[in-house]
């Protein structure tokens, strides 16, 4: 009878998926970003469920009941975009404190809406309970998209592209940086790395847009880490991947972060951080068709390597050398069981 | 800037659905039992979320990791009940400690697997976060009808029949002895009341044969207290109600539960208890059919009053006395604001 810890959060959840039966309706179950289920044979509901726990996904002090609010909408949103489905309702169930302030759960409703209705969802539902520790939030949201047109982590094949939206790595170091400073009171040279912790970007209308391009052949959103969740993609697809240290997008607001935080920027780059951006497998023909898709909504994309037949994830450095890309993602329910650059936020 | 506690669940909800902005395709918004949703012009979606926490609706040594399962099931099927409508799907987010024994995650997993399979529905995703304190499960289920046809709390009208399945406060009088006795090895004179608790049932099929009848005009489910719950669907009316005293079914389990207990046997149907029973308001001339319905699945049903055009809930005696019900339901965040016949059970 092993516990959670023992097992870890992905066996655990492997397990048990493996114990549920089989159900009606069901296109994409359990294992992928969302589920996909089907409504009509033109439609389908594209459906996801994430939580966050206070101080473990947040601290107060370090973020605003209105940030809190749009982050777990962001989250959410990630799952819906890494599937190219449409955002359309939201459910919110939360755990409280009876002292909890009125106006800042009105402050975290509000921000959660504003997130959801930039990208056309609103929350239509929801249940509070009462808690005496920590406090809880947990969204499910729904999207639909046509049927058949979900993107899934199952599809890539060896000798398509792997591409990335943004610059994965700088919510970790982000995070760092606001645990040891603090919030700035002003600009920074890291405020765009605080950023990319606090309001996350939903990359929405871009996946949608590169959906109409048929160039994406799987897609996973990077809620544990860029190795992690690029493994997970390659399993899902039975093909393994290799990264071009060389094609990797140069940041040296990161670099600059990692020298400060005392990490390795790859480290930065590769390890836990829940950035909420895109890792795409492309079909190498189309690449063009995605880079306009991209450009046209000013969506930073990067080609950072290709999918191989053999299995595991490598690095391959400017002089040819291959080594093996450590699985350094973030695991709930590990103790200290993984190297991380920095502390992880979830 | 008061705090929940201070305000009360109701009106901490009140004020947030307020402040919430009107959203495309949403049919009935929070604040019913669940929200519906247009998804085409011959279908609609019903969706509902509830949360069980730790030590508040379970408790390790009372209740197996199957019946929490169950029951979690139970308490959202019953929203769908509620509304007439057909289970599809749920996605389960969990937050669980670290020390979480795998095989009875699994068992928890099944029981919610089976609930939900009895009447038509499956998980098909979820989230897992790690948790220090109090563990928490929060379901989101997902339902259909067709257009139009869901049940709200609005629709009753004075001259309506007031109705009622099953016998409201077994589950307080079911939860009640077994705080102080314990789970009973074998079968006792109360294990009618301890089922009411640990498996109460979900009344999904009785709605949909039901609402085939046309004979509801409105209805809620019992999740907090009969009179409570009556109470809100009034409000949603604006209609008041007379319980006639003398049409009560008979229950000599509850009687004899509330002299052990040391409740009066009013206090016990009409208090705190999470029964999953349904409250409907039935128009006078489908009386029959609806009965015909109740008693073709076996369901207990009970007409118990009628609405009526002044405001306010009472229970008119046998010597034709009208007294004010107290509304005496469960408010999650108020602590011990409400005199309670037994501890509540949410």
């Amino acid at each position: 009878m092993p516990t959670l810890r023992e097992v870890g959060e992905f066996e655990a959840i492997r397990r048990v998926l493996a114990a549920r039966p089989a159900a009606a309706g069901v296109v994409v179950g359990g294992g992928d970003d969302a589920a996909v289920l089907r409504l009509d044979p033109a439609r389908e509901l594209v459906v996801t469920t994430d939580a966050f726990v206070e101080d473990r996904h947040w601290r107060a002090g370090l973020i605003e009941p209105e940030t809190i609010g749009a982050r777990l909408a962001a989250a959410n949103l990630s799952d819906l975009a890494a599937m190219a489905a449409r955002p359309r309702w939201a459910l919110v169930s939360a755990g409280l404190r009876p002292d909890h302030d009125l106006d800042a759960l009105l402050a975290l409703d509000a921000g959660l809406a504003r997130a959801l209705a930039a990208h056309g969802a609103a929350t239509v539902g929801g249940n509070f309970a009462a808690v005496e520790g920590a406090e809880w939030l947990s969204l499910t949201l729904l999207g639909d998209c046509a049927a058949g047109r979900a993107w899934t982590r199952a599809g890539a094949r060896a000798g398509d592209l792997i591409a990335v939206t943004g610059s994965p790595g700088r919510a970790a170091g982000g995070l760092s940086l606001l645990q040891r400073h603090g919030v700035p009171a002003g600009e920074t040279w890291w405020s765009a790395l605080a950023a990319a912790w606090l309001a996350p970007p939903a990359r929405i209308e871009f996946a949608r847009n590169a959906a109409e391009t048929e160039a994406v052949a799987a897609a996973i959103d990077i809620s544990d880490g860029f190795a992690a969740d690029l493994a997970r993609l390659c399993e899902a697809s039975r093909v393994g991947a290799e990264i071009a240290a060389a094609e990797w997008p140069q940041d040296p607001l990161l670099d600059r972060a990692a020298a400060e935080i005392g990490a390795e920027p790859r480290a930065l780059r590769f390890a836990a951080s829940d950035d909420y951006e895109l890792v795409l497998a492309v079909r190498s023909g189309l690449r063009g068709a995605l880079e306009a898709a991209a450009r046209a909504l000013g969506v930073p994309l990067a080609f950072v390597g290709r999918f191989v037949a053999a299995e595991g994830v490598f690095e391959v450095g400017a002089d040819g050398a291959r080594r093996p890309l450590p699985r350094e993602g973030w695991d709930h329910f590990a103790r200290s069981s993984r190297k991380t650059a920095v502390p992880p936020s979830r």
